[in-house]
């Protein structure tokens, strides 16, 4: 194959020069750039980088899948996701799924074809069976199998601690209140952990959930303040923040005081500054560590190194706001 | 040049498979693989993208280069610029240069280099030296020259909206509180259209403003509060919301109530919900607006096309809450 000293030779000027005709640097004449130009084509010379991209198949960005850049609690992620990823030297591509199919595995096409070194999402459609074995894709919150390994807060001790914190603020029968998905996702453990608690502090529970896809504010509270057993409900644990601040807000409009009449517990800690109230009581993921894991993970998955487990759970911390 | 055919017929296998090796697709035998990489080598086979790509020197990516998208008002932006270049066929690339120069320069050079198709910035740097004539960028709020397109909201009409609303609102003594940068901004057009509006109505006025460099919440607030003549102030423009919860807080500290006491208008529009109080009243951005009208002017830049303004400026709409 030609080098770059030949088409230098043979355009008659120095290699830096070649090198800045192809970086399209602005400080080269038309005349050059035309001989440059011209000793490339006849020498069929490939510039060294996209050589280098063609013959080791590698791509130099990672792509981040998710729903919805708007939601504070992704768009932290991606901060930090973007951010480890530049320590290492790669680019971040950002996709807003919108929980679109299509636009899922359009990224997981480009993973294949090599466009993309690697992929983190949070994906709403099973990719499994799109993607080969060991592929560098890291999956946050869903669990899918072997193949994917999947980075998450522990979802299950933070369904348990909000149980505690609940009870420790005078609460003694509590309610959960859950959006669910068909998708598999280990938010569920959210609700698990709180029940397996609830049973042994030995409180009465109520478990209030509804499917994503028929989820509607108005039905949904409607439903779970005309039942009778609710009535005299004092802790309430939302699997994320925004439906705690709902609650907070319909609770209100029938008159119930959040914490004097009702302590209510979040998941997320989505609020970055205690200048809008209320400030949720809360168990705060840790998106710094997910994110930076989810990289650290995917990078060594690029380099074909196995992993050790299929999930990787970080611990979680209680914030306690003014809702408790 | 060799053919991707001249490939199949050295390897003895059908297009399709070289296509696939090429693509790395998981239904390939390693011997087949390896037959095709040969054959590959031996012809010095370029495959049509990267060929493409190399001739045609194009590349199908936007980079985004802001402060940071954990920021709920660039979370927004980003969202609508994805969705818009998505439209168009084109990916997005996420940089959060935390105003460092090196890093926001890194992108620019990536541009000069081709790896990008052009760039979308939110800048703290002056890059109109970096960059060549004509070069496909586009500026968000920051106008750098002709070189350099500049989308933003109508921030002059914004700041007389503001005392206007304040007035209607009943406030006769107002203030303007700003952080100011050394990056020429067109934020700066908040604080004009406050005061022509002031002086139009010839109401009494103060500006309050501290640079971002050594600007700090408690400073910054204890001058204000501690000048006499603010002391009857009843109608405050932040210029941005986050800037005016603050004010509210600290006011409340010192048993100023909001509306009762004193008025207050922000700017942005980051709150997407009424569930966290207080609601501000504020001028909101066109955000949506500003993100599609940016990436279609980057495109008809990256088609070589000549736009007819250097700032385009979309109108903002003054959205009540709870403040005023």
């Amino acid at each position: 194959m030609p080098s770059i000293k030949d088409v230098a030779n043979l355009a008659g000027v120095a290699v830096g020069t070649v090198s800045r005709v192809i970086n399209n640097h602005p400080n080269v004449s038309p005349e050059t750039m035309e001989k440059v130009n011209a000793a490339i084509k006849e020498l069929n010379y490939i510039p060294n980088e996209v050589a280098r991209n063609f013959k080791m198949q590698k791509s130099k960005m990672v792509a981040l899948v998710l729903p919805s850049i708007w939601n504070p609690f992704f768009s932290e992620l991606a901060y930090y996701i973007e951010d480890e990823l530049d320590r290492e030297g790669y680019k971040l591509m950002l996709c807003n799924s919108g929980g679109r199919p299509d636009k899922e595995l359009y990224y997981f096409d480009m993973l294949n074809q090599n466009k993309v070194a690697g992929v983190v999402g949070i994906t709403y459609n099973d990719i499994e069976e799109s993607v080969s074995t060991d592929i560098p894709i890291i999956s946050i919150d869903r669990h899918f199998g072997k193949k994917i390994t999947c980075v998450t807060s522990d979802n299950y001790t933070g369904g348990r601690i909000a149980v505690q914190e609940l009870v420790k603020a005078g609460a003694i029968k509590v309610a959960y209140l859950g959006i669910t998905s068909s998708a598999y996702s280990e938010v569920v453990l959210r609700r698990n952990g709180f029940i397996d608690e609830a049973v042994a502090k030995g409180i009465e529970y109520f478990i209030h959930e509804e499917h994503d896809e028929v989820y509607n504010d108005d039905n949904f509270f409607e439903d779970f303040f005309s039942k009778k057993e609710h009535h005299n409900v004092d802790g309430v644990f939302a699997n994320t923040d925004l439906l705690a601040a709902k609650y907070i807000d319909r609770a209100k409009r029938l008159g119930l005081r959040t914490p004097e009449d009702v302590k209510v517990i979040g998941y997320d800690g989505i609020q970055d500054n205690k200048l809008f109230h209320p400030v949720l009581s809360t168990i705060r993921q840790p998106v710094e560590e997910m994110a930076r894991m989810s990289v650290k993970l995917l990078l060594r998955k690029i380099e074909g190194k196995t992993l050790e487990q299929e999930i990787y759970r970080i611990p979680v911390k209680y914030r306690v706001g003014e809702t408790t």
